[in-house]
C-alpha cells in the first residue's frame, strides 16, 4: 500500500518516490519507469530477503530480468564493482531502452546509479533502497559515484532515477547496526534545517529504534520531503544542497581513513556531526549544551560520537580532498544554531584543531 | 586570429566554438572558462608541439597548471588512462572550480572529458583539438566516452565543454593518415546531410589533402555548423543526432574486431560509409553509380573503402552491442540518397549480409 507519493522537481527532470508497506513487489509502480530488458543490481544479504519475488513479478509480466550481485560492504563500492556491472550489461546485450533497477542500500544504489549514468552515456535506471540510511537519503536526489582509493565518492555524476521505490517493510531485516546508521541521516536533516523536527525525534527515539512502524513511516517521509525541497533547488550542488553535507567532511575522512567499510557511513557522519557540532561552537554559534544536546540524540539512537583517533595532518589531508573545497579553500557545514546550517570557509585552521582536539592521535 | 565563431545551443549549456589561425595560446579565449587550477590532458606527440607554449600561456596569467600525458593511440581509450587522469587531479588536489584542458585528437577529448563529467561528479572542461577529426566532429556535442573490450564508446556521458578552441595551425603538423581520417568524417557530414557540399568535396579534395588552409577552415567550419545544429535539436541522441552515426555501425565493429588502433577509427568510418552506401543500394535507395560516387571521393582521400575481411557471424555480435539497438533490434543510419540519411531497422538480415558478402572471411 502506498502511504505517501513525492515528486523531486529536478531541473533535468521529475519523478515520483513512492513509500509505503508491501510495496516493493507492486508492478504497476514499475511499468511506467522500466523497459523490455531489466538489470537487477543487489547483493547476496538482499537477495536473500527480496530479489526472487522481484524477478516473479517481473517473469509473470513478461519483463526480461539478469541479476548482478555486487559483493555487499562500502568497501566494494569502487570501480571492480563498476566494471563488474559494465560486463554483465555487455555480455547480455543491455541496450539504450534497458533499465537498471538497484535493489539495496546506499552502496547498492550509488553504484547502480553511476553504471546508469555512464552505460551507453546513459540509460534508466530505479532505485529500490531497502535500508533507511538509502531510503531517507541516498535513493533520492540522483547523486551517484564509486570511492577511489584517495577519496569517497570522488567519481560519479549527477544523473536522478525515474522513480524511487521505498518500502518501509524492508526495514523489518535491517540488523540494529544499520539501522543506526540510517538514522544519522534522519537527524541530520533536524539538525540542518528543523528544529521542530530535532525536538519530535528527542521525544520518539526510543520508539522509533524499536522499529514502531508509523513513526518510521513518518521520518522518512518528512526526510523525503526535505530532500526533495533541497533537490529542487539545487540539483547539482551549486549552493544550499551542500548543506546536507552536514557532518560528511568529517565523516569521509573518518571512512578514508579508517578504510571504507571499518565504519558505517552513517556512524562516521555521526561523529563527524559532533565534529561539526564543536567547530560551530568554536565559532561561537552553538554553546556547550547544544553540544550535548546532539550527543545525546545520537546516543540515544546507539551511534557512535567520538571519532577514532588520528593525527592532525591526516585529518587535513583527507579533507582537502572534499568536494567542497574551492580555489584551495575548506568549507565545511556549520550549525548557525540547532536546525539551522550554513556553509563556513574555514581560513583559521587553528579553530578547526582545537574542534579536534580531543581525538587527536 | 578567429576566423569564425560559432555557438553551440545545447539545451544543458550553451557553450563558443572558436575556429582560427595561431588561437591555440590566445589567452583570452581560455580566461572566461578556467579556473586558478587547469589540468592539461594531452600525448606526448602533441605535447612535443604545443605543451610548453600553452603551459608558459597559463603561468604568464597565473594560472596553476599540470600537465597529464596519456599514451597515444585509440588502444589507450580505456580505464587506465581515464585512472590515470582522476589519479592526477585527486594527487593535485583538483576542486569542482578546476578546469581540465583537453589538448589533442579525439582519443583525449572523449578520454579527458569523460574524467571531467565524473570527477567529483563534474568539473569544467575545455576542448583544444589538434586533428581534422576532433576539429569537425568530436570535440563538438559533449560526446565523452571510453572504449570497453566488449565494444567502442560503451562508457560514457553527454557533457558539454565550456568551449572549443580549434587552430587550423594544428593541422600542418598533422600526419598525412590522420589528415585522412578526418576527412573521413568531413565526408560523413555531406553523405547525411548536404548534397552541395558533397559536390564542393569532390570539387576540392585534392586541395584539401594538400592542405589549402582556406579549404580546411571552409570545411572546418561548415561541418562544425552542421554538427552544432544537430547538437542543439537533439543534445542527447534520442533523434536526429543519431545520423551522425553514418557509418558508424560498421566501423565500431572493425574497431573492435581488428583491436582498438589497428585502424584508424576514420578508417573504420570510411569503409563503414561504404557499407551503409552498400546496405541502402540494397534498399533500393542508392543505385551502383551512387555507391561508387562514394567510394571514389574516400579514395581521393587516399582512405580504404573496403574492409577487413572476417565471418559474418562476428560481424552481427559486434553490431548488436551498438548503442542503436533499441529493445534488441538493430538499426542503421542508411541513406535515402546522397545527401539524405535515415535511421533504418534492419529485421531482415539477408540485406545486411548481402550488403556484406564480398568481405565475408
Amino acid at each position: 500500500m502506498i502511504e505517501h507519493q513525492l515528486d523531486v522537481q529536478a531541473p533535468s527532470h521529475q519523478y515520483p518516490i513512492y513509500i509505503g508497506s508491501h510495496i516493493i513487489n507492486q508492478f504497476d509502480l514499475y511499468a511506467p519507469h522500466i523497459g523490455q530488458k531489466t538489470f537487477i543490481v543487489t547483493n547476496p544479504t538482499i537477495a536473500a530477503h527480496y530479489l526472487t519475488p522481484l524477478q516473479q513479478m517481473l517473469s509473470e509480466h513478461q519483463i526480461e530480468h539478469t541479476a548482478i550481485l555486487l559483493s555487499d560492504g562500502e568497501q566494494y563500492k569502487n570501480h571492480d564493482s563498476l566494471n563488474q556491472i559494465y560486463d554483465a550489461l555487455l555480455t547480455h546485450h543491455a541496450d539504450r531502452k534497458s533499465t537498471i533497477i538497484a535493489l539495496g542500500g546506499g552502496v547498492i544504489g550509488d553504484t547502480a546509479g553511476f553504471a546508469a549514468a555512464t552505460y551507453q552515456r546513459g540509460i534508466a535506471f530505479v532505485q529500490v533502497p531497502t535500508t533507511l540510511l538509502s531510503q531517507v537519503d541516498s535513493s533520492v536526489g540522483g547523486k551517484t559515484a564509486i570511492n577511489h582509493t584517495l577519496g569517497k565518492n570522488m567519481i560519479g555524476a549527477f544523473y536522478q532515477p525515474k522513480a524511487v521505490i521505498a518500502d518501509l517493510n524492508t526495514l523489518n531485516t535491517l540488523p540494529e547496526r544499520e539501522l543506526s546508521a540510517g538514522m544519522a541521516e534522519v537527524i541530520k536533516y533536524a539538525l540542518l534545517g528543523d528544529a521542530a523536527f530535532l525536538q519530535w525525534l528527542e521525544q520518539h527515539m526510543a520508539a522509533l529504534m524499536a522499529k514502531d512502524a508509523t513513526l518510521l513511516a513518518q521520518a522518512v517521509y518528512h526526510c523525503c520531503q526535505m530532500k526533495a525541497d533541497i533537490v529542487a533547488q539545487d540539483e547539482k550542488e551549486q549552493g544550499v544542497r551542500a548543506l546536507l553535507n552536514l557532518g560528511h567532511t568529517f565523516g569521509h575522512a573518518i571512512e578514508t581513513e579508517m578504510g571504507y567499510g571499518t565504519w558505517l557511513h552513517g556512524e562516521a557522519v555521526s561523529a563527524g556531526m559532533v565534529l561539526a557540532a564543536k567547530l560551530s561552537q568554536q565559532l561561537g554559534c552553538l554553546n556547550a549544551e547544544d553540544v550535548q544536546r546532539v550527543e545525546h540524540l545520537l546516543t540515544q539512537a546507539h551511534l557512535p560520537i567520538a571519532p577514532p583517533k588520528f593525527a592532525y595532518p591526516k585529518w587535513l589531508a583527507h579533507m582537502s580532498h572534499d568536494k567542497k573545497v574551492q580555489n584551495g579553500q575548506m568549507r565545511f557545514v556549520t550549525l548557525t544554531k540547532l536546525g539551522k546550517a550554513v556553509i563556513s570557509q574555514i581560513d583559521n585552521t587553528d579553530l578547526l584543531q582545537r574542534s579536534l582536539q580531543d581525538y587527536l592521535a
